[in-house]
């Protein structure tokens, strides 16, 4: 069994090869999963999640992860998220390797993310923006920019403007170039690509204010108290997301839903539907495309079996 | 995060530690667990099992593994039951070690039946019979004879016999000496310990044939269609659980109690009871006591903690 970390993780796992794999992966039939979220019986409201994927004669994955949000308020901070990915040979219940489970995630989410802009975005877009300035933040922009090359300009948002500047710097010392903004809907008016990665409870992004033709990514607001666009933004675009599975408990899906803004059925496709060309994607270029990335644990699962063929080579 | 081969967890765990440390772990209140069993998506039968325990403070442990009966079939063999038991620290979710899935399950199952023998065994016992040959029958031994140092003879029955004396030269090589027994009524008779580990689906141990103050450790019959024992051991016996979560799988209890030879109610004790003395165990020396080796993922968790402990020091 190997072990691989985190620094290797991110090194075999860059966002084009990652984002099709996933694509490819997509072309298949979802594959079986099965999940733990468990409460800290200690009450804190930390969380431990085990997500287990078998694919054929693919491979067995687990994820095991920590959410224990206290870790960044820690001294020194930890990462909030963190635990391992493990697979196994589907026909022998070898264990294969066991990998780095926050830098797992971290590729996984965004190479999902990249996924949907491969899909949904317009191929000529310039201008990203990133709403949230946190650990996913980097990975978002990385990702963005490997499925749309044409990305020329990367904007940040977040609520508080030290992170942006600390993140423009972090990404300043790896050659990427980043501009902090303050004004979020001006940023907002201007992008071409808007990737959300924050934990708000209230909308940042305003539909009013979308540009034509913009894809916005939506990566926060898992739980259905969480909020990241306004209900505009949901009917002035075309709905898609990764996976329906777990969608109910998006808050930017099921508040405008529960309120009858929309219904379930204003989702177009997923990310299986979009491999599969069963649904088109984007279809003209003033449309508004939006995605929810609901993530899960066939995504876990796929980037896992990217990895072992990475290793495999 | 460290990795602990299977040669470490065998050496850091040795039988009179583990049993002791499960004792310890059975006077606290038991952790909290869940499970998921997958069965492979490709219908092979073929089984994954993800057990996730939390013990407030003390440690998350997830044990991750296949049991793929076929592998014993395979050319060379390998281990039917395989993968790897992750602990993580309880405030942060910190991955801290991955051990060896085979290794810590051989090590918990046998423990758990040493701890059996601990609190129900009598403590002149000399003649411990295991039933059954495989790869849990050196551990049971091991561990019988760290609950019971009295024990002076060991004899070992298995439906091939060439099996039974496979095990013999092992053991010998390791200065274990076992007698190999083809008539297994007459070893049935003359033992103070008996202890099943078999994929048997009928009765092996006849009850009439117990000797008064026997012990009787039934670790196979996990399923409902599974026996070890036949009806008079159930009714001739005390009967004792290690657990009542899960119990109701075993054919050796659900078997009799749907024939209505016993009720549900005819189990006195499980080992939380037993550690923490609500219970007082055996009685007396002529008692016939029975123990239903269950499992569960809480032995799991208590022998990654007894693991860590020893890493720790």
């Amino acid at each position: 069994m190997q072990l691989v970390t985190a620094e290797e993780v991110h090194r075999l796992l860059d966002y084009p090869y990652l984002i099709d794999a996933l694509r490819r992966a997509h072309l298949g039939p979802p594959p079986f999963g099965a999940n733990i979220v468990a409460d800290d019986p200690a009450g804190t409201g930390n969380q431990f999640v085990s997500l287990l994927g078998w694919n054929g004669h693919g491979a067995i994955a687990a994820k095991l992860v920590g959410v224990f949000p206290g870790n960044l308020q820690l001294d020194p901070p930890q990462a909030s998220v963190q635990g391992l990915v493990a697979v196994f040979d589907p026909d022998t219940g070898t264990p294969k390797l066991v990998a780095d489970g926050e830098a797992m995630t971290f590729r996984k989410t965004a190479a999902d993310s990249g996924l949907g802009a491969l899909f949904l975005a317009r191929e000529d877009a310039e201008i990203l923006l990133v709403v949230g300035a946190g650990g996913l933040a980097p990975h978002v922009i990385a990702a963005h920019c490997a499925a749309r090359p044409s990305i020329s300009r990367v904007l940040v948002w977040n609520r508080t403007p030290a992170r942006a500047r600390a993140l423009q710097a972090t990404l300043a010392g790896r050659g990427v170039s980043v501009e902090v903004v303050s004004d979020l809907d001006a940023a907002v008016a201007c992008a071409d690509v808007i990737s959300c990665v924050t934990m708000s409870r209230a909308p940042l992004v305003k539909g009013a204010l979308l540009k034509p033709g913009v894809h916005l990514d939506l990566v926060g607001a898992y739980r259905p108290e969480m909020r990241e666009c306004d209900d505009t933004c949901m009917t002035r675009g075309t709905l898609f997301v990764d996976t329906r599975g777990g969608m109910e408990s998006a808050g930017d899906l099921c508040q405008p839903i529960a309120a009858g803004v929309i219904g379930w059925d204003a989702i177009q496709a997923d990310h299986f539907e979009l491999a599969q060309g069963t649904h088109p994607g984007r279809t003209r270029d003033t449309e508004i495309t939006v995605c929810k990335n609901v993530g899960g644990g066939h995504l876990d699962l796929f980037s896992a079996e990217a990895l072992m063929a990475r290793l495999d080579t």
